[in-house]
């Protein structure tokens, strides 16, 4: 441990937005920064709390912790919880915090976490029963909605496959609301070759298409969705490109009893997966 | 009608941001002005094109359609039926446009309309099988996702109830994808008269508390959902008081299975509704 793994003292004088350690981790706010340094931040107070428990579970390392003094006063419990596991803590001005964070009222706690991504087939493990697999879902916000609404629904894993949003993105970890420190998340470039390890893994491919014929409640009915199923999500702005539902094993559709034309991602996903979850216990 | 009741011609000058009636309908993007003019906005070809079927059903107005050169060119059949249907059309400059509209990327059509709200009683007319209620939810992009859960659920309606966003605010209307004009929407500034009214028409009122020690599928397996219902659904950052919940009929919350803590409103509206929608269709 550096000379660092303490709590910042009176006297200490704040880290700045010039600080070559603050500077260094602002470039982790870029997609490139955090693919070079292997490396990507957590804001706030529940981000941060997640990430040491996340941490202690020995899934992933808690680098350092930023925190302006207003924040570290109001979370005095969270910074001894760093600092008890051997987190370098670092004062920061708020001028440094703002810097860091991507969000309109910066929340003063900034924590450099190593990557929560894993293999594809660690993600998968054994006995899965419920993914979510965001293919090509590119904005941030929807796709940690996603993430936590799979986490609530008690799913194994969430797959970003294809040309997807970084999880790491901090629109992302924020719309997460932590849940991407709670369940395994793997990237898969390659969508055929995430569909085959889900397929090997004993699951049922199944696409949420707003243009599906068939909708979850008659599959729900049949006693389909009791099977152990990877939900496949499209954009929200194009859906499914029509090739990749034609190599799933079967389309469904959310019924829309009214008059709007489809569901936003987010919904959708959570009346898909809590369908399943719910079929798979009962 | 006015001699404004046709398309823009070649040689019309567009209007500015300085014409008095932009100047006016720009009123229209605060509540005050909105409140006071009894007009609201409606933006966008997706927007645009509900808010005139909704006034050729007789259930509104449609005042004025400002349409950019290029927005005009883009969507010929919707400027055309806003003519056909006596709407003046008035070419403006993309600065005009700009000045109307609430989002980043102005899309260059922006209706002038009448409030969708009705009285709460006309809302719930007669045979309310399914209601939304928000209950003091303040964010505007939550409040019109949930409207358009609703409308994709088949709600008869949804309620603003106590101190919540305006509906024809533009991200609510925005997030409605539309929706805001499928359903009967109403004010209810005083929500326990909402709640009475609701009572008088037949509803039975659950309260969507992440808090209740019963679930939904509980409930529903008990078949409890199948009932008329109104869900009453509060803010994302505080959720419902518990003066409210405890004066409702019962309290349900969506089961989590995995590690998140919660899920935000607007999924969580999602299967709620869903729930509801599905055990009254069995």
């Amino acid at each position: 441990m550096s000379g660092n793994d303490r709590a910042p003292r009176p006297g200490d004088a704040p880290f700045t937005e010039r600080t070559p350690r603050v500077v260094a981790a602002k470039r982790l706010t870029r997609r490139s920064g955090r693919d070079r340094a292997e490396r990507f931040l957590a804001e706030g107070a529940q981000a941060v709390r997640e990430a040491l428990a996340w941490a202690a579970a020995g899934r992933g390392r808690v680098h350092e912790l930023f925190a302006t003094e207003v924040a570290a006063s109001r979370n005095p419990s969270l910074v001894r919880d760093a600092v008890d596991a051997g987190v370098p803590v670092s004062a920061v001005t708020d001028k440094a915090a703002a810097a860091l964070s991507e969000t309109v009222t910066p929340q003063g706690l900034v924590a450099v976490c190593s990557p929560v991504d894993v293999p594809l087939r660690a993600a998968l493990g054994s006995d899965v029963r419920l993914v979510a697999v965001l293919h090509g879902v590119a904005d941030p916000g929807n796709a940690g909605t996603v993430v936590r609404v799979a986490d609530a629904a008690g799913a194994d894993a969430v797959i970003f496959a294809g040309d997807a949003v970084d999880p790491h993105n901090g629109k992302c970890v924020r719309a997460s609301t932590g849940s991407v420190f709670h369940l395994p998340i793997a990237r898969a470039r390659d969508a055929e070759e995430a569909f085959a390890a889900l397929r090997d893994a004993g699951l049922r491919l199944v696409a949420a298409d707003g243009y599906a014929p068939e909708d979850l409640v008659t599959a729900d009915l049949r006693g389909d969705l009791a099977a152990p199923t990877a939900w496949v999500f499209g954009s929200e702005a194009h859906g499914l490109p029509d090739e990749v539902v034609d190599g799933l094993d079967a389309a469904l559709k959310v019924p829309i009893y009214g008059g709007a034309e489809s569901l936003n991602l987010a919904t959708a996903a959570a009346v898909c997966l809590y369908a399943s979850a719910r079929a798979q216990r009962a």
